[in-house]
């Protein structure tokens, strides 16, 4: 079960609704990153109050521990997590490639990095990532970050893997190319991608139930023709939406750019993903580009650290650990209704921060996340009511 | 505001309320350790939605951060906070020794021991506390275990302090004996804090209103004639009630010795609180003998390590990172109704805690808070009915 339909058009921008199994999900939606099957910090109750729609998984995290099989043993995702909505699932083709590098360099010195929230877009050399990853034809030989021990995916283990986890919108293994990435190896990763996906969309069709959607990959780097060339691969094959994923270049501009050179070969009727996007002024960018969905590690990640959004500060953040909120009667935001501005100062949210105390980071998670379901339930209004515009410059300038 | 009355008593138990300015507490009762101004992973909301009646905090700590003015400032714990209901703050008595001395050992060594949830009742020899903690006749000096800061604390300028926090209940000033220290020193520590009991209730009269109640502490270690001589000296005080603190010998068996020795010299109309006790035998044999309060890190700091409370568990919990769990889809306890036995299964739990993700302390610790209330909502219901032995029996045979 899985149909989208757009409601409205405003530009390029669209509001729709995603139908699953699951539920539903308005779209343009931000999809909170739940990499171990827990958006961090936060429960499903958290989520339920603060009106989150979906949430976006990961295949790879969740292989190494606790196991697809105890996952499809518990009933799936949806029971085992306690979750009924929508569920997406990343393939995590980016985790393997960039966890995998970064084990080469030892695990004591990065291990910082290490933990949870793997985002998208590393910055990984090929060179570094050909002995701990190796990759081949069939797919790829990995090493698990958690203890070393050996795993191989390939594009149908991991459409299986996904299977038993049983989200509503699964993603294929891709190999995830970062901006170091040159030309050359670019395009090489990208086919090896295309033939991979058709493998993928096989195995999808000879195993998958009609409750779970498939989204196809676009990779190509920040090069024009790859986009392009990958866009048309990916638009004509039978999924039930699309993903960005990959390199989207350097600098901002080179993203938007990656956006108009792939949506326009992508089916109109379709939902689109951008993965790992999430900064305000990014939302409304790639949602005036005709976006749908997008995830993103940065709301949580930023909340756990004591980073909170505000709409009225610079680069739309505050951060509560800074001295000038020691006595600060106020809430994180005067105009936020959300449990944490109702209830709590900025100076007892800096102190539970500064005494490290773990509900510190609960409460500003739960803030950043309700900042960005208001944010973008007054995109979908604009969109609907052909204010989209008027909203953007309202927000961004 | 202040007052206790006994609604029933049976055997030695008794059932009551304390009715504080921030309303009521029903005895007996189990009081959640707030260190740091918050139940470690928890939020307000979760204790309210547990039944939580009051929490008690630290003012040693308070002192060392935010510190006392910032609280002040903010109108008080209970604002500062965002917690209604009534507070009670330790001194903060054992803290000072335990941590000053410590420190002495140096911090990278037992760092992991320092922060948050000091229970009281550590074992650290009279010589050692002599150089960073330095008692005298006046009050105490010590060094800040957060930053080498020199502080003095005195009998009055800790009523000040606990003024300023604001909580309805405050304990005072009072040297915290181990089970390590001889007869000579627990002797000369007991009659050092009588004098300074005095002065802090001078200090209490002076500057309190009546919405803060003050409690006496009662030490003496283990040994009879102290523990007798220092019930007296502060049952015949006007304070609001008593604690009785310090150490309580090296076994259970000693433990119900010093009750059985202090409380029949305390008044039978005022409350008694017993510091840091919160085992299930524990509370059902020091409720037997009169106990109306008490407060322990345990039922916390366990569920922060994944163990948490089952009835007819073996020592009353079961540890969920226990293999046998892996692909368990029961709750923790399927009698128990609180919000996360009805949401999660063991094997949902296990996995957050072995993926190392804070949700899972947060959902142990409201498992084990609510396991707590609704066992001593048993045992008051159970005085009230004159069952209270029959109950014990039940619970601990």
């Amino acid at each position: 079960m899985f149909s989208f339909e757009i409601a409205a058009e405003d530009g390029k921008a669209r509001a729709g609704r995603i139908t699953t199994a699951h539920g539903v999900i308005e779209t343009p939606a931000f999809v909170p990153v739940a990499t171990q099957a827990t958006v961090r910090a936060v429960s499903g109750d958290d989520l339920e109050q603060i009106g989150t729609q979906a949430i976006i998984a990961n295949a790879y995290h969740l292989h190494l521990m606790p196991g697809e099989e105890v996952i499809r043993k518990m009933g799936g995702l949806h029971r085992f997590i306690g979750w009924p909505k929508p569920i997406i699932t990343d393939s995590g083709g980016f985790q393997i490639f960039s966890l995998g590098a970064a084990k080469e360099h030892g695990v004591g010195k990065i291990a910082p990095i290490f933990p949870q929230d793997r985002n998208r877009g590393g910055h990984l050399g090929s060179k570094r990532r050909k002995r701990l990853v190796k990759i081949d034809e069939g797919g790829v030989d990995f090493i698990s970050y958690l203890d070393g021990s050996k795993h191989r995916f390939t594009p149908e283990s991991v459409t299986q893997l996904e299977g038993k986890l049983g989200a509503d919108i699964i993603l294929i293994l891709d190999e995830c190319t970062s901006p170091l990435h040159d030309y050359e190896y670019t395009r090489a990763a990208m086919e090896r991608t295309h033939r991979w996906t058709v493998r993928a969309l096989e195995e999808y069709r000879r195993i998958s139930g009609t409750d779970q959607a498939i989204f196809g990959i676009v990779q190509g780097g920040a090069y024009r023709d790859l986009r392009e060339k990958s866009a048309e691969f990916i638009g004509s094959r039978a999924f039930h939406g699309f993903a960005i994923g990959g390199s989207l270049g350097k600098s901002k501009e080179e993203m938007y750019q990656v956006l108009e050179w792939t949506l326009p070969l992508l089916s109109h009727e379709r939902p689109r993903h951008l993965l790992g996007i999430g900064t305000v002024e990014d939302i409304f960018d790639v949602v005036s580009r005709g976006i749908d969905l997008f995830d993103c590690v940065a709301p949580t990640r930023m909340a756990r650290s004591g980073t909170v959004f505000v709409r009225g500060a610079e680069a739309y953040r505050i951060h509560l650990l800074n001295a000038k909120y020691r006595e600060d009667r106020q809430p994180i935001d005067e105009s936020c209704s959300c449990q944490i501005c109702n209830r709590y100062s900025k100076a007892y949210l800096r102190h539970l921060f500064a005494a490290r105390e773990l509900t510190a980071e609960r409460l500003a998670t739960i803030h950043n996340l309700y900042f960005m379901e208001k944010m973008m339930e007054q995109i979908r209004g604009a969109i609907k009511t052909g204010k989209f515009e008027a909203l953007k410059k309202e927000w961004i300038g």
